[in-house]
């Protein structure tokens, strides 16, 4: 059941969902062939027994207390059982919240200084790793930075971006995977904001144990008929370090050194789902999220710039590079559904799909929490 | 020229005007009748010599110099001779800054509370108008609320949000139009947050004088044609109280005390631009803008609820309350142009269209500036 790489899931109301049997397979679809979703039939939902649905919840509920237990696409549209609680905006700010932990242990982290601009922040016990590296950094015990412990900067030695890159370069690899796992060998800039100075650049998987800016791009890719929206939804490979078999965005992507944000995302629609130039520049830039997230000795300090882009009804999505296992095409109300009910999405994709639910009307100025919930998709330092 | 009550003006590209005769009047089109955007003529600009454009740089700037002179349609339409400078932000950002003056005296405010909660800030010089209402206002030397000079609150009397209103509007009504310009007999919530405890009522011309949160609904009305955009802008009356004769959204309103975001979306569109209920009905909410403006004693609060609405080209605005001059429908380059350049927009407008220029793509990451002018949008208190 829904093993095709690309699916379609039709229907937007949480009292119907639809049978594998009527998911049509779009594999099979000639790309220039439109994708009739209305001729999809509707089967009414069959309301479970109040047991059975207790044993669904505690399906999902075991997937909610770890995130990285592997779920199916029957998982997902199980999810569309769920009563409508459409104007309650608790399970946003959940997700919110996912993406924004421990700023409680923010003093335990030391400002990393470059040329007078902080650049990030180390985690004390992850100094201790950096002290034997004593040709590298150095510690200022000052208050200059805001913080008592004083703070981190290279030695003067390293003037340029050239050794300053190759410097951190032997740093990440003397310590390894087991202190940086998942290293990927893709270069990040080091910067104080975005657009400014790039005092050098490191490995992307040390980014966070540095506690750089990273800025991203995330695309809804959407199809719209009859006044209903649906998002194509992607499942990541099980095969990737990073959150293997969850679910994401049509396309998203870290931004590396060197590459503006249109670039990048024309790069990753063709590569991550296939999509053609002429289809991609049509992609809207709409705005930017941003998170601060500290989990041990990591802190992430990202900026996500969201696109939309509004696909024909006859595009399939096709991975190239082996990253997404499949994509469905989900229903806005399941989308929405999901997000609130499970933690299936990499976490960061929520901040980006609850900012298209704003953009888009699905969440409303009489929602109770309304504008927190606006401002909380910038919790994160979004310069 | 340019008389009309709705005139569209076609073309996007600066190097193009229309003339007047090529403008076609709308006020003759049948309701029902599509009006074509590009039947209407361009004429190539013939440009003018650096002389004739320093002339007409200078009487745009006195505009610039005294936002309240009287300009013409004329002079908004000859905004498109400027240069383009698409990727220059400085002309946003100074609109930004327009809405958010006087940051450096929000310490001659001291906060008003009301149960515990800061509700305001009035300033200390307007507390010598208040002084004289022993009865109704109390000031204790605390620091409880963050000032040194204390803060201010209501006798302990005024138990309900009844004898509340009543005994401030008796308080606005005595200081008089001297003191508080512009009294509309439209009353406020008072409140420490949008959908909080409404704790009285207030007389709007004197919210900014207690410094209460003040929200609004505004909406941007455009027409789509062949991937261009085209912006509904009104041109307020001359004879209005505030803002006379400056550009104005289709439709804008504040929101008074018992009504919906969306119930005063829906009236404000008929009253204002004559839109039906089946027409406003489709008007998205996209999110919110807001600004901190400290201008004499007056301290603006103001948080915007923002709305975009598609209409079809077929619809022609028709004002119902006597506030709209005219209406014209404008290409959203010279809108930029307009915004960048001057300052015939009402404030407060800019900010609710550059939100627009981020929804839908015409301020890219590319832009220097991109996440700083974001940010900016919600440079007030956004609760």
């Amino acid at each position: 059941m829904f093993t095709s790489a690309c699916t379609v899931v039709g229907g937007g109301h949480h009292s119907h969902y639809l049978s594998s049997h009527a998911v049509g397979n779009f594999s099979s679809h000639r790309p220039n062939s439109p994708i009739m979703i209305s001729s999809i039939s509707k089967i009414t939902f069959n309301r479970n027994s109040v047991a059975a649905a207790a044993s669904s919840t505690r399906n999902i509920n075991n997937s909610i207390n770890n995130a990285s237990s592997s779920f199916t696409w029957d998982d997902v549209f199980q999810i569309s059982r769920w009563p409508d609680v459409s104007s309650d905006l608790g399970g946003f700010f959940h997700k919110i919240n996912l993406c924004n932990r421990g700023s409680e242990r923010r003093s335990d982290f030391i400002p990393f200084v470059i040329e007078d601009q902080v650049v990030g922040y180390i985690h004390n016990g992850f100094l201790d790793h950096l002290s034997k590296f004593k040709d590298v950094f150095t510690c200022i015990k000052d208050n200059t930075y805001g913080s008592q412990f004083g703070h981190v900067t290279l030695q003067s030695a390293l003037k340029t971006p050239k050794c300053r890159t190759e410097a951190l370069e032997n740093v990440v690899k003397c310590l390894g995977e087991e202190v940086i796992p998942g290293i990927r060998n893709e270069l990040f800039p080091v910067t104080s904001s975005y657009g400014g100075q790039v005092y050098f650049s490191l490995e992307r998987a040390a980014a966070p144990y540095f506690g750089i800016k990273a800025y991203g791009v995330h695309m809804n890719g959407y199809v719209e008929r009859d006044g209903q929206k649906y998002l194509w939804i992607g499942k990541r490979s099980e095969m990737k370090p990073t959150y293997p078999g969850m679910l994401d965005h049509l396309v998203a992507g870290g931004l590396p050194h060197g590459i503006s944000c249109g670039e990048n995302l024309v790069k990753e629609c063709q590569e991550e789902a296939g999509i053609p130039n002429s289809i991609s520049s049509r992609a809207i830039p709409v705005g930017a999220v941003s998170y601060m997230d500290i989990d041990g000795y990591r802190f992430k300090r990202d900026v996500l710039f969201c696109y939309d882009l509004k696909l024909p009804e006859s595009f399939i999505p096709s991975n190239q590079d082996g990253e997404v296992g499949s994509f469905k095409l989900l229903p806005i109300t399941l989308v929405v559904d999901i997000i609130r009910s499970t933690q299936f999405f990499k976490a960061n994709c929520n901040l980006v799909i609850i900012g298209f639910l704003f953009r888009h009307g699905y969440i409303k100025p009489e929602d109770v929490g309304y504008l927190k919930l606006l401002q909380s998709l910038t919790s994160g330092d979004c310069s």
